[in-house]
């Protein structure tokens, strides 16, 4: 179960947007075609786009012309880097393929590209192991018996591994730990609803759906154990951004002294970013608001709308954040230091 | 602009199912329309059923046959009765019908008859009255450029009047408090995208739509000064139930100290239940949640759901409550019983 598939140095993507009702290939056959599949979300996952979008430079690469090939590459590189502003991952794994490029910029140009898309491929294996270290650091926190809680999604189609949150969820599950799932639906894009039911139901794991606003009253009836959420930024201080909702979500969890775990790779971590007031919040289309999937209007044609893709999680309200390197709890600014270059 | 009507004798409603995409009037031509109307919330709102209640059974009363009135008419405010268990006002109103029956048992069948529409008229008119009086005591809780945040649907179609919290932000409008509001869309049946939004543009109110998951991100950035809601039934210390959601407003407005308001007239308060663990919280179809308003499906086909249609807010987490008798602060054990009988 995967989310991108590379053939023969061509680069294919299930599109997200698409399921659960359609399981639909395509192929990424051009820089703009990245872009536009990672900006509509047919991809999308923060660890999952930093590696599509390493492949995604990778696979253009071995188009380029040999006398245009570094003025072209930085600008395929700048504006894949545009396509979303949130998730930290783009813009890491874009600078991994950077560097290796200055590095060797001496060397023949079919050697670069070969080179690049050795990198893509080590970023892939690299994003593999991580998922399994975070699931295996994770499954720690879970008892037989608990009733979890995720937004979003933060599964095989948000990574190129098994998960972030999801990941820990599954091997808990597989360990017959004998838990369940409440899965926010996650509006406006219903990234609960369509693509982390759809994988609690592949992977069989028992899951009850709800709409975002039931989760306290969950918590209230004492009917959730812990919070597992993935991130999209993790900044020096422990403070984290992540799908819109995660904020609501800790604070009502906070209240109700439920356990909330925040889960990302090495790769999730910005420690030149000092706090949450310096992540950017990409706000997106109105339309997403006022319709659902774009196909069905919600409300009357020119409401104005309020369209966050993602909030921020304060520190002092995340119980722990695991990593594929280990479990990091308060104090954060410390113990981040200690475990992630 | 109302939502319920008569005309000659006969009842007839809009359609709230197909707001804002349509403005259909439809007949309730029998208990059994009236049933179905409130059941699929084609007539919602707790003090607009509650009218529409008293009404259904006086425009239903007048086609029993005098031989077997009483027990058909016991029958259809029996049935009518179980159509929505939370809010108390359709208990409420029809109760009143049944003292009024009672009160009058050996006058002639047609003279009751007539009592009865009579009643339902005077109810009508005491709920407009209400609505009118919450509005005077809520607005002076708004102070000029205040931004204020609701959920649900609490105007002109929630009650036979203007309203209740919707009403006060009515009012504020109206004499120019330069307000701004935004509204919670409401998942699952979207009352706040489709009818609260819809009712704002009709009375020019600015107001800014969102999910519901969008709230807590705005009152961290200190953007909502106060919070409105409805309420579908007050218990006597205070403790609330309202649209599942509102108790997620509630804990977050308290952790940022936003203040809380929730507007209702008499005809809400149930004084025979302590508190809110007394309150029977309505279970509503998975569908609502599986898909979006029965048409667009938006996980996989079997996936388990719970739907709570209400939730509970305790009298901890209320600033005030706004009633048609005064406002009333804690504690509210005391204050209530000063004002409501």
């Amino acid at each position: 179960m995967q989310a991108i598939e590379i053939k023969k140095g061509k680069l294919f993507y299930l599109d997200q947007t698409k399921l659960p009702l359609e399981e639909l290939w395509a192929k990424c056959a051009s820089i703009t075609d990245g872009y536009s599949a990672i900006k509509a979300l047919k991809v999308r996952g923060a660890p999952l786009i930093g590696v599509f979008s390493a492949y995604c430079i990778a696979a253009t690469a071995e188009k380029i012309p040999e006398k245009i090939f570094f003025t072209q590459l930085a600008k395929n590189i700048k504006y894949l880097k545009e396509s979303r502003p949130t998730a930290i991952n783009l813009a890491w794994a874009l600078k991994r393929i950077e560097s290796i490029v200055c590095q060797n910029k001496n060397k023949p140009i079919p050697f670069i590209k070969k080179l690049i898309f050795k990198e893509a491929k080590e970023i892939h294996k690299e994003d593999v192991n991580l998922c399994r270290s975070i699931a295996d650091y994770g499954v720690k926190l879970i008892k037989k018996g608990d009733t979890l809680l995720t937004h979003c999604n933060t599964g095989f189609l948000a990574t190129s591994g098994e998960g972030t949150a999801l990941a820990a969820i599954f091997k808990a599950n597989k360990i017959h730990k004998n838990i369940k799932v409440y899965v926010d639906e996650t509006r406006p894009l219903l990234q609960g609803a369509r693509l982390t039911a759809w994988e609690l139901e592949k992977k069989r794991v028992p899951h009850v759906l709800i709409s975002d606003n039931m989760a306290a009253y969950l918590m209230q009836k004492g009917k959730v154990d812990k919070i597992f959420i993935g991130a999209d930024r993790i900044v020096a201080n422990g403070d984290i951004a992540n799908k819109i909702g995660s904020y609501s979500l800790a604070v009502v969890a906070k209240y109700h002294k439920v356990p909330f775990y925040v889960a990302a790779p090495q790769s999730t971590f910005d420690l030149k970013l000092k706090n949450l007031h310096e992540i950017p919040i990409e706000e997106r289309n109105p339309d997403e608001v006022r319709t659902v999937l774009g196909k069905m209007p919600i409300s009357h044609k020119n409401v104005k709308v309020f369209n966050p893709a993602f909030d921020t999680v304060p520190n002092n309200l995340i119980t722990a954040i695991v990593s594929d390197k280990g479990i990091i709890y308060p104090p954060y600014s410390k113990n981040i230091k200690k475990l992630i270059k």
